[in-house]
């Protein structure tokens, strides 16, 4: 198949992704349904059949352009039966009952089994801070993230660790923001458009239109999914107030679990209804504050307390819900947990919105101007981009 | 507050839908901490005092325009106490211990005890159907629907009921799709763009792009959360062949449930990797095909089998999972299920995305030209839109 060979560093892998060459293989056996093959490291991995036989590039299998599956997964025949099995240089060649072979590279058989496909795989524990060891955010070089994938990988490495990362000594002007968030993926949009300026203005529909203090919230907590990120570039800043806050909910709400362990269920059990309020649009959601994992980790923060509206839950729980959510307000803007930082002209902060509490300090919009553009990408995006960027990383 | 009439119906309402003028009002005591509110039909309904005093208009509570909240949940008084309780007209107006005087739309307290507010009350329920009763999507007039909000509604209701409907009679311009679509809400972006055309293209980087047969799938599995919904214009189609095909994914799922207990259970619980395939983007999910609530109802279908990759399973789940996806889309494809209807220039049709499987049959490229133009919303899209036709319905 010559035309698969300039498409990737692994033609007979049915994505882009490389596949090392690992271990050599030094048995393989057909065990019923299975493939099992034995490495030289002495790990066997078995293959079962339908896998195999779905997963060979070309011959009406998968589109050697697309990388997508051609073959209708119904119409495998049900005894479907693997007669041989042979190695020819780095890949493995399966004969079937029915007179098809299929190819398959070792490297991916090996990557396969080993579960380097998992979505997860390329990304770095997250580690929940407090106030003390985030005097500030961490700083990375604007400019050299826009040209530098390595640059880039560090920086979003750490955005998904901390949560949250600077960016210095970039250019203030209109779109700088959303060339910097092409750099990860693709824009969300929303009805705030695909970016948008946060400055006091003439009838505000948020309050962050306002020269009002915001208390730390997320942005979006109406929707299904709140954006993952959310990018804010200062482009011009002449005001001495209007510090910026950042608070990391998961650390609050550890200190929560450990501390108060009834606030704690009650945060992460009881809902409440964010409502945004708006003339032509009307977004909901009933969800805890608090969402855990079938592990119980702490996975997501969902509250906009100036969005907050209904409680969503018997008419018993409601006195202790106002409890948990005052004291999970109260900490989260305590000195405990908050960075405060005066945010400068060119410089951009990336946060996880779905973790990271955002607040500013009220500012006299007479005394100057605060003008800061900012976009939202899904957490797909950084996911997607944390994967492309480590594929040259093995 | 005058300031506050203009801005909409319920003066005292902290959102923008208008409370009706309920019954009236019989008695009201004070509970502790709770309001008792007993109306002329003798109901009562009880409401806590955070829950009233964040809820009043204006006066640093709720501001005026935004609608959004200004006080500080952390910062009421942990003492706060109702001193005691009065109407006046429609309102009800607390004084409080601490001097505060708050007001309250009676109405307002009625549909919130009622819970009106819940995020689904105005969708309608959605009906699984199979093709007997669905032997093409249910037309609207397209041009009314871009002029009229009570066709708007309409057609939307259809929508969220059988998951699909089509429009009729619209300009078939590029740009037409992205017109449609803002009738209800913000569009969502994606690595194919706010909008896409589907036709057969050289180096086409999916399956879409060429003149193949697609089986049932929905669009972008393999992100945290596909688009609610899909759009697709028939811009132009002189080919004879490839035809367009829906099938109800719930109605499939609810099918397999009573039919093969054991593959129902498979293909809720059983995760495979869906993976999309690009030099540039490495969007991954692992998930079941079908998705069901706390309550066991079917709530999402998640699969393009094209894009499913390594199944995230013990190995010796293997076999039982592919036979139950394979039994899952051979359903999807028969007969009995699928709606395959030819698709005009024109037309329009528009279709839950994590319900309805959609394909097309292949289609001789060299037989005319077939050329569609679409784009994705978020359920939250129509979800909103429908509750805002609704603030006028009651």
């Amino acid at each position: 198949m010559p035309e698969d060979i300039a498409l990737g560093p692994a033609p007979a892998a049915p994505d882009f992704a490389p596949h090392l060459q690992g271990p050599r293989i030094s048995m393989m056996t057909i065990d019923g349904y299975v493939l099992s093959v034995t490495w030289v490291d002495g790990l066997t991995h078995r293959f079962n059949r339908f896998f195999l036989r779905e997963n060979h590039v070309g011959d009406g299998i998968i589109h050697p352009q697309t990388r997508e599956r051609v073959l209708d997964v119904a119409l495998m025949p049900d005894d479907l039966a693997i007669a041989a099995v042979r190695g020819e240089g780095e890949a493995v060649l399966v004969d079937w009952a029915d007179g098809v072979t299929t190819r398959h590279a070792a490297g991916w058989l090996r990557d396969t089994a080993e579960g380097r496909w998992k979505p997860d795989a390329p990304l770095p524990e997250r580690t929940p801070w407090e106030a003390a060891a985030m005097p500030e955010p961490l700083s990375f070089d604007g400019p050299a993230v826009m040209v530098d994938d390595e640059a880039l990988w560090d920086w979003l490495r750490a955005t998904w660790r901390h949560g949250l990362a600077r960016l210095r000594g970039l250019p203030v002007d209109a779109g700088t923001v959303q060339r910097v968030a092409e750099r990860i993926g693709i824009i969300r949009n929303s009805s705030f458009g695909l970016s948008f300026t946060v400055e006091s203005k003439p009838n505000p529909d948020s309050n962050a239109y306002t020269a009002g203090a915001l208390t730390g919230h997320i942005d979006l907590p109406t929707r299904e999914v709140p954006p993952g990120l959310q990018l804010l570039l200062c482009r011009e800043n002449t005001c001495q107030d209007g510090f910026s806050t950042m608070a990391d909910g998961f650390a609050v709400a550890e200190a929560i679990r450990t501390e108060d362990p009834d606030a704690f269920d009650a945060l992460a059990t009881l809902s409440w209804n964010q409502s945004n309020r708006h003339p032509d649009y009307d977004y909901r959601q009933c969800r805890p504050v608090i969402r855990l994992d079938d592990e119980g980790r702490v996975v997501e923060i969902r509250l906009a307390d100036f969005l907050r509206a209904e409680p969503d839950m018997p008419d018993t729980e409601v006195e202790r819900a106002y409890r948990a959510l005052r004291l999970f307000m109260m900490m989260a803007q305590s000195d405990r947990f908050i960075c405060r930082y005066p945010f400068r002209p060119g410089d951009l902060v990336i946060f996880d919105n779905r973790r990271i509490l955002h607040g500013r300090d009220a500012f006299d919009p007479n005394g100057g101007v605060r003008r800061l553009e900012g976009c939202y990408l899904d957490t797909d995006e950084i996911l997607s981009r944390l994967r492309v960027l480590a594929r040259t990383r093995r």
